[in-house]
């Protein structure tokens, strides 16, 4: 195998594939990133046991000054192959596989040798015989990836809720997230694929894998999905992204959101933010993480306690309060997530009692479940 | 004790102060700021056993916003006064001290009650009786710092390595820091104060006391320096640092500086720091972090190896050779320190033998000790 390339171009798809490669391997094969050179172009792959990640440099694309003098295969250290490439002292950079896997790295007067691994030891990706095709645009999936995958676990007690749980079909995209404390929930409008019909298909996919499609995709390319029983795989721009899929029934999350309230509450997202952020610098230091919410008649407050350090009360400038009068206690770290996925937004936050979950729903589209963060509270001895 | 402040005067000024703490320290008082409110204005004060930095706010100044209404002084914990305050809503604040050192901090509707500390536990900083001052432009003393401070020793077996040594006096400041495996050194003219007529002043200042001081004093500020026996205080615009000094004599460092040579290199500073850097990439991976360089009248290379990864060679662009041929090993990481000090200088690298340290001088000054850079070599079986 030899070829030669712009060093820019090398760089930024090895940083693609990196990705997926753990340092926690134990295989040690998969701690290399595999270089598969064809007459057409370079594919580059890396891989844990859960994703892959494989870039295509094509000749056709004159930018990337790709020339396949030889072809075949190799697999080399990915970090440190990662960082010579990065540091070599030209734009232009040629590299050969000799004997024994031995493979020579050039650019300008530096010459690196680097002990190369066996091509065949590395696992063959699984062959994705596409049972159904999506089309994405990324921005809009990516909002719906952000907007749940904070309720995501990282429990690997129950693997199940390590992922976003998705159901396609019906001209509806649905994602949930939950981990057993909070829950997420998004649905967006999308075309279905013909084949589909009147069918959905349900899906699970971890959340790892997800957070890598969000770093990977541009906000203005549409992901292409496709999904085989076991395997989803998500197609941007020149990237494939693989991704094992979390086996299990997915429980019914959506006898979960309660449908009537006692007290509602209308605020700005980011007032409120402001003040969660503010009662967490004291409670986050305490044993118990604990924010309270006080609604009276009289004013709405917010209030943390730490013993050691303090403690710290502001009262909320809302737009709405209606029903019964409520103290309530929850984790604010949950709350500030929570949160974030409203943006600039006002929103309602409906509560049943102290010890029922509450939710909050963008106050634009507070008549449905469309975008809903669910929240469970703590009992404490004072409410 | 209770004033009114312009929030981000008060967030930077703390943020300068914080830095003297130490999260280790085992005097619970030091984890605190003290803040003595006069007339004149606020004074803020961080410390650890080493380094003290003081700032003072002053009423004077309009922007500040500052208001006593009544005088007085407490310790707060740092951490959570700092993170308080940058998070309060809005851009004015107050803070009351209460009874029992309870102390109140409001912004809008957002109201702290913090633990206060008796201020009376916190230790007196030592009265400076200034014997001798120093003005010092502060570029040129950062620069003098930062190409120093890198052979500072991080050891505390050798209390004495793990600081800068000065010599001030005869219109000039010596500055010298080795950690007895490289040493570094940087002479600049500076003008003696009168008191000091013909005689010089010798000091030895902690690293980390240094390293504050350059993070305090921006580029275009006077540093004014005060001496006593033990201690010195650098004041810059309205902070003051109070650093301990090192006891001991400092070796006579110039003996160690080579008179003569066998093999002379020059070269980009640049150009070779590239090249090293590419170099430790795979020496830094082994149990030997080592770099070869190898003079013949054929060419110049620098080579790395590591065992399991492979190696690197390179052929150098020199600007000039001369004397005898020559194979020298050294710690990668020390060469590509020392050249950093010299930005985009060319440099004479002057070697006597593959045993004897080596040293790096800027061309435009070669034939004095000024500004240099010495690196005592590593013996290996290949040479």
């Amino acid at each position: 195998m030899k070829f030669t390339i712009n060093r820019s171009t090398f760089v930024k798809n090895l940083n693609h594939v990196q990705r997926a490669i753990s340092s926690k391997t134990a295989i040690p094969v998969l701690t290399g990133i595999k270089i598969l050179a064809t007459e057409s172009g370079l594919l580059l792959t890396g891989s844990d046991s859960t994703i892959s990640i494989e870039a295509f440099i094509s000749t056709e694309d004159e930018s990337h000054q790709l020339e396949i003098a030889e072809r075949g295969e190799i697999v080399l250290p990915a970090r440190f192959l990662g960082e010579i490439v990065k540091k070599l002292p030209s734009d232009s950079m040629s590299l050969e596989v000799t004997v024994n896997f031995q493979t020579i790295i050039k650019s300008d007067q530096a010459e690196f040798t680097l002990n190369g691994i066996n091509p065949d030891d590395y696992p063959r990706l699984p062959e994705i015989d596409a049972q159904t095709t999506f089309n994405l645009p990324a921005n809009l999936f990516k909002q719906v990836i952000q907007q749940t995958i904070i309720s995501v676990s990282d429990q690997e007690i129950r693997p199940l809720f390590t992922g976003i749980h998705f159901v396609l079909g019906n001209d509806k995209l649905k994602a949930v997230a939950t981990d057993s404390h909070r829950l997420s929930q998004r649905i967006v409008p999308l075309n279905s694929p013909k084949e589909l019909a009147d069918e959905s298909i349900q899906l699970n996919i971890p959340g790892r894998s997800l957070n890598e499609l969000v770093r990977i995709a541009d906000d203005n390319e549409d992901i292409e999905m496709m999904v085989t029983d076991n395997q989803v795989l998500f197609k941007v721009d020149n990237i494939y992204l693989y991704s094992r899929l979390l086996e299990g029934n997915y429980p019914d999350t959506d006898r979960l959101l309660p449908s009537s309230h006692e007290t509602l509450l209308e605020i700005s997202a980011s007032e409120l933010l402001g003040a969660v952020e503010r009662a967490l610098i004291l409670s986050n230091e305490g044993h118990n993480n604990v924010v309270k919410l006080s609604i009276s008649s009289d004013d709405i407050i917010l209030s943390g306690h730490s013993a050691e350090i303090g403690n710290v009360e502001e009262t909320l400038n809302i737009i709405n309060a209606e029903g019964s009068g409520l103290n309530i206690s929850f984790n604010p770290d949950y709350l500030r997530q929570a949160l974030r996925t409203f943006g600039q937004q006002d929103v309602q936050l409906t509560f049943q009692s102290p010890s029922h979950p509450f939710i909050i729903l963008p106050s634009q589209e507070a008549d449905n479940f469309n975008m809903v963060q669910l929240i469970t509270p703590i009992r404490t001895p004072g409410n």
